[in-house]
């Protein structure tokens, strides 16, 4: 049976690549379901030991077999090499998750308007192959184009959109999320707070009485039952003194 | 009869596809109207895939004769041969209803400024033949463009257009759909909200008491008897005082 | 005596087309002036079928002489066959009314910083042959740009400017216009809600107690009186209580 | 003695040109002053039919030798010949006030940087004979420039700064004037309606309690007697009820 | 001892000459320190003209050897020349004061980068020598860049900034100053209201109850005492009630 | 033991260069921590007097081993000599600090898009030998971009990222401070005001009862106390009345 594809959507600092890291060690440890992480990133030590302060020990993950950080070029995955890459390191692990770390990397590497077609190409690489792919995406928190996830087309590619978000709340910075897209089924559509603490992602409740939160800059609203009562308790004042 | 010419407009994500692919199943399987589905998209797969997730066999509806996905290039619909190319489908199952995805796609392949004039000959050669032909735009969802459905000049050009947009309503991410024209009707102009449910486009109640819809980011405004009865009640108590 | 030249200035989808034609085919049937509609459009077509929706059947007009749609090129207009391509059809028709579609077609056509004497010498020489001009120009509606209703100059050109605009009033997409400019009167300066009906426009009420149409994104005012009786309840309760 | 310098400020269709005819025609009419008006405008026909519409014979006032329309290129007024082209009116009709429509075309046609010392040099040229200077700039009325009335450095040549500018309130599109700059005096700053009625501009009382008018989309405050009386009435509650 | 180096920041209009002409002025007449106005303005005529507006004569305190308005190219200053140029007039009259007007002026003459290198050199070849440099910087007033009072680093070169700029305050347009940066004291860091009379600089009292005047066109602000008694006194009819 | 990375990102004149020396004076004077300073500025005067106005006497430091400021140029540092330079200071004394000012001068001599690398570098050249580097970012306070710390991928190379912001806070300029990120700990997300104070930076309480402290200017909130007693006591007043 075919996985579904999440794409992870973000701005800088909202930890991406956390979840995505929780993503597979959760797999091998709570589902038994080895992964691969994809990166095109060239500090991957950095990687380590990210992963290192939440616990999570990726060596010794990799040394059971159960994970494998494959740190290569973008050109190489997008080659005809590429797909023999993976498919090497599938064959050893037989991994049921993969991670694309990210697709704006890649986005450097391909022609002008191919980011798709190459995404479609390694999402069904992985899908066919009973991996779940999830893909990064930096997307940049300016408010007027805050709900532009991913460039045009892109979002059509994925299964689930997982949009992380700074909130200034309560004057504090806060973090929120919310699921963009999950196709075939009726999805929870609250932003919710999250905090990345020293055990990972911890998704709290959702937020309730704001307004504009996608802008990073909410205000609280004024409760229904508040404006409500407001009509009603002057509208009876106002008859009860005429 | 000539009939009407209909536009979606809409950000990535919004579910123009899916809307479009619901209008060609209704039609095919409520109306008896077969229907073309012609995309420039070069991952035509994805359509049957994403078709599948809301119960909708295209490849069954294409076996029946009620369904042709034309998986063409922009350039051979444009050229000479394009008419041709969909002449020989419409004979093949003599389709009432067809979509373009899209006029962003066919908008690259046209020189600067023909777009307009491509649409309509496409436009014209459908209604001539009977067929209602319906159009996806990839609208940007940005604040100060938000009414800039399309370029200059295309709404001229259709009969009725759709816009669908997200917005932010009690901290949660929802859909708006809002009718932005229809020719020769006093057609709803109220702002609705939809869900992408797993049986398809789910239309529900207008959005009431918001400001800034078209924003992304509304506020809940005060209700006019609300302001009527602030006015009213402490007018009256300014003269009971007095 | 000399006429008016009047500019309507609105954004796509606003019904400036429809609005100009409703001029013409009014001073036809109600004023006995037959009218000449410039237009730059590569498909005047559009025009007839956009008329007929509304009931106003232009070839009708043309056969009994007192229409001419006049699809001819900026660049024919703007030569010198241009004056005598439009003066051989003023001669036929003796039209007191005629539409320029539009002037941002024209722009193209003049080289840059030129379009203002282009405007008036065709408003002039309008003008002078007894016939009011009415010139459309296609504004961007972006809320930062929204009271320039036109480049820099133009509107000193034209005795009367009428501005459409979309507005998002109670959840609803709504149309307003306002007439900028009227020389010579004290003219309406508020904005009103109109339709465009299946009759052609229909202009409403002024909008009452909203700030920020111009925006396109309004929001309800307090209203004077209320603010006025909070300041006087207030300021009563507190001598009472003291 | 050495008399002020003026500037009018102001988006398109604000009336700057209106303002700057009264300016001579009351300079003629009611204080026997004499004028020139300047302007590098290819359309001078479009001035003498502007001034008729206000019932200013601008013709006449030419023939009695009380007005020159001097209507020339940046070009030859910048030469060593445009003194000698003023300086030769100037005999003729020994002016007191002068209007130089406008900066923004005196601006296309000198060096980039220049146009501060071209601008002081005429000024002077002005001043030293006992005229008046009044210079016209078009400004643009986006909201976030909304201040800066004139490119750097400009307002520091003129004695005088007269804003106008078009501001929503109460749901129409009203005009505004306020004085930013006066030397040597202590100047209203209040921000006032004006009209342009059919004999001139009519100057009318200053807004009140609007914040917001620069941006032109002015909202109603709280007056400050309503926030402190709220202050004062509810502090008086919580006394009594505790 | 050496002595604070200044940074007068404001937008077009607000008055940074003069306030930097009163420095001089006040330097010279109250506490008997002599001054330099170094100026890279190609009219510095209308310095003395400005001057004498506010009743300062300023070729009178040359005439005393206690003022230089030394108007050069900021070539010839950026030179090796000139330092010497300044030397010669530093020696004549022992300044203690000295303005540069401005650092955009030598902006324009210094490759680009080298403004804050250049901006050093003078400011410590000035207070070195005992004497308190003073520059201007004419800074944009937009709404999105309000506290970029410098271009990066600049601020850090001087001791203090004072920044002033427009707001808008009950429907007027009034001018505010703050103290950006006060070098190793506590300094006021309230925004406060401040008119150009024709005696100069006139400071007056803080703005209270306002928000956003940095953005130039602020809202009175909820005070403290209300929002607090707001809460009390419903939370006591709360309370009443149940 | 490896040692964290620290960045200081803020806007012009938020005082990053002092909290970095303030951050090597205190490793000093208090934890005996000895420190390098390496700057790209071409000023370093400027650093020693600025630590003089807060009583920090660098060059005594430095006489004592415990301190060097390095000038360099990021030529030299990213040079193959660039680790030889550094590794000479670090063993001279030894430091257990270092203060990297500032990447926005480093970026202007790596290629495009090697910042992360070379940062990278130069953050685990200081880790390995148990130093901890504190790298300073200068960031644009522009309303839109006010979370975008850093450039993509910048905030991953380090644990913990200090904001510097000027805010506007009833009518007066204060500075507040936000950590936006600190890896393996539940930091205080809440934005403090701080003040720079003859001795040095000041953390002061957290901001309370403010929305939109990002953007520079926030305004009071509602408290939910408010909000809440708002609706229960009218509310109850409803029911009263009925």
């Amino acid at each position: 049976m075919e996985r579904d594809a999440v794409m992870i959507a973000g701005g800088a600092g909202t930890g991406k690549t956390t979840l995505a890291l929780e993503y597979l060690v959760n797999g091998i440890t709570r589902f038994g379901e080895p992964g691969i992480y994809v990166t095109f990133e060239q500090l991957p030590d950095q990687i380590y030991r990210d992963a290192e302060s939440f616990g999570w020990n990726l060596h010794k993950l990799e040394e059971e077999n159960k994970l494998r950080i494959v740190c290569t070029s973008a050109n190489l995955l997008l080659g005809s090499d590429g797909g023999e890459l993976l498919d090497q390191t599938i064959k050893e692990i037989q991994p049921r998750r993969m991670v694309i770390d990210s697709l704006n990397h890649l986005e450097m590497y391909v022609p002008h308007g191919d980011l798709r077609q190459e995404t479609y190409r390694i999402l069904m690489h992985a899908k066919t192959r009973g991996i779940s792919p999830l893909v990064i995406w930096e997307a940049q928190q300016s408010s007027d184009r805050s709900f532009t996830v991913t460039e045009g087309g892109m979002s059509f590619l994925v299964d689930c959109i997982v949009l992380l978000k700074f909130v200034e709340i309560e004057s504090s910075m806060k973090k929120a999320l919310v699921i963009m897209k999950m196709r075939g089924s009726d999805h929870d559509k609250r932003l919710r707070e999250y905090e990345i603490t020293p055990h990972g992602f911890n998704v709290s409740a959702p937020f309730t009485h704001y307004e504009g939160l996608m802008t990073g800059t909410p205000h609280r609203s004024i409760t229904e039952e508040a404006a409500n009562s407001w009509a009603l308790a002057f509208g009876k004042n106002k008859q009860k003194h005429s």
